[in-house]
């Protein structure tokens, strides 16, 4: 993968100068800038101003950060677990990832640590790739059902992704994404509607951007407009990603997912969700009670960030000063809207039964 | 009513100048700023601008754009009616408008045009005034039944709404709003959550900044969050306008009100159109097939603007550039999720009886 321009994953490890490389995401998709992270307070801040962002990459930086810690002092473990737990509270990946870490390097004496934590981050980087293209082909099967009905009266496959769930979310591929690039490698015709996904616009100013380097056909509309593009009946599946999915198939993800699986069932149109098993959150009964959903800086809302006409990088307000705002940034899908899930080992129903039997 | 700073309705006739005067709304929330109307062009402009927006505004400019074409020339009344008809194709209140004139003034001579059609257009400008006033007082009924159920277990009554049907959208008072402005008065405690209405953002430049100036408690929220919110228990009920309503109770309003109606349905929230009668389109059987939805230009989803750290008024690219867009401004809500139309005569149910008693 990493068919872009710029043939770089969203993150790897750059061993002559010992230091994590990121592609700043924050400044996509006017410039692509690489950053080095080269200590858990980069790795945090990363994570905390999105930096990174996307639940698989996010565990996998975390991963990276207990590397750096570990770099400057062994015994550092636990601390930086808690450092990295507290900087993002929704996606479980993050947890997933802490929790391998600890499991891995706990018996490991101070000095064995740095070198054990540097080799399991690497293998969470390269298990992410591998996850997320199997996810890739499995999804690409689903598409390709889904084309033959279609094929004969249409030209093209139209499919509305909300958010980012792509290449820049992960290590690369995506989840979500990865369907459409295993589809299109397939050589399925694919177009993609993408939400611009407020307050953040990961869809305008991400997935947009990574579609247009992998040149897929697609389409900005804002989140306001999906309801109305498949009444007119211009969507055949919704694709999105997930940062939690609970053990009975209700999916965390972006807020705005719920209405756009709401529109779906309305107009009787598929609503799958991708995801590595590491996303699903066997802990949890009920996602609306028990799922944390970060509620981030009403700034976020209030302001914009964009290029300006002189080119450079600018902050404007939109709403009156000193405005109310409430800014949640996930919201819960019940299981009955999802029409399936698709993972790296198989594409299953949305409930208990078929959750349970990807853990065979 | 305008009892805001300005004291200002969102359009008057000012006699010394014999011109016609708007709060240019492109300007909001940042800059209160009067904008004089002197010629049917100017009118055209405005309203094709957006500096006047809003079904029963639309219409009353209109009208006076009327008289400002016939005062140039009282034989322009056909060609006048052909501009302004072609401003804005989504909203019914436009063409109610220019029918309305048409009728009155095509039996005038060229000379007694320009008189009749000022007068005219005086007429329309406070027939919206009380027609807003009369739907405010309809719903603050329907709100003291709710607030009824729900001030024992709460401390007040939330309400969320889309786009902006308030004051702006008319000549004063608003639709939906007015509901909000005598329901407060009425004595209910009220909190509106206002979402921000991508791409062109009328929940935060302009509800909020109404509701700010008339101190009505609210909350600004992007498109997304709304599902979440009434998942969560915490909207009481959805309140919004319309900018054509069919004979059969659908909904035609800004792009997004068909989500959060959908929202609305499954969290078992009420769903209200407030609108005036004006509104319904009498002669349209399907609003899916027959209503123009209009789409406008790329820019609006592309880019922003607002105020920058300096103060000045600036435009910032969102996207990459040359990204594809689509930009429908409009969508249908069926009148299946829709719980009342609440008018100046009487709160109905959007079903082709609950209509038909409006014409009594």
């Amino acid at each position: 993968m990493t068919n872009t321009e710029s043939g770089h994953q969203s993150l790897w490890y750059d061993a002559e100068s010992d230091t994590v490389k990121i592609i700043d995401q924050t400044r996509l998709p006017h410039e692509l800038v690489i950053a080095s992270l080269n200590s858990l307070q980069d790795v945090c801040i990363a994570i905390q101003s999105m930096q990174v962002r996307g639940a698989p990459l996010i565990g996998v930086t975390a991963a990276y950060g207990i590397y750096l810690a570990l770099r400057e002092d062994g015994s550092a473990l636990e601390s930086a677990i808690q450092s990295l737990a507290a900087t993002r509270p929704t996606a479980v990946n993050l947890q997933w990832a802490l929790q391998r870490c600890s499991d891995r390097l706990v018996s490991e004496t101070v000095e064995q640590r740095p070198g054990a934590a540097l080799e399991l981050a690497q293998i969470l980087e390269k298990e992410d790739i591998a996850v997320c293209e199997a996810i890739g082909e499995q999804g690409a099967r689903v598409l390709q059902e889904i084309w033959q009905q279609k094929s004969a009266t249409q030209s093209q496959l139209n499919i509305l992704t909300h958010c980012n769930a792509g290449a820049l979310a992960t290590v690369d591929w995506g989840t979500a994404l990865a369907v459409v690039y295993k589809g299109a490698a397939a050589g399925i015709p694919l177009h993609v509607w993408v939400d611009e996904t407020r307050p953040r616009n990961q869809g305008a100013s991400l997935t947009c951007w990574e579609l247009g380097q992998r040149g897929i056909s697609h389409t900005l509309v804002v989140d306001n407009a999906g309801g109305h593009l498949m009444q007119q009946g211009k969507v055949d599946l919704c694709l999105v990603g997930s940062d939690r999915t609970t053990r009975h198939g209700d999916v965390c993800n972006k807020v705005g997912t719920y209405l756009k699986a709401l529109a779906a069932k309305d107009n009787d149109i598929p609503f799958y969700v991708a995801l590595p098993i590491s996303t699903i959150d066997f802990a949890i009964e009920d996602g609306h009670a028990e799922i944390p959903l970060e509620e981030r800086d009403a700034e976020e809302v209030l302001t914009l960030t964009g290029k300006d006409e002189s080119g450079s990088q600018q902050r404007i307000a939109i709403a009156p000063e000193n405005t109310a705002v409430s800014n949640i940034g996930f919201d819960v899908t019940p299981s009955r809207l999802v029409t399936a899930l698709i993972t790296e080992k198989a594409v299953v129903p949305a409930t208990a039964e078929g959750i349970a039997g990807l853990l065979d």
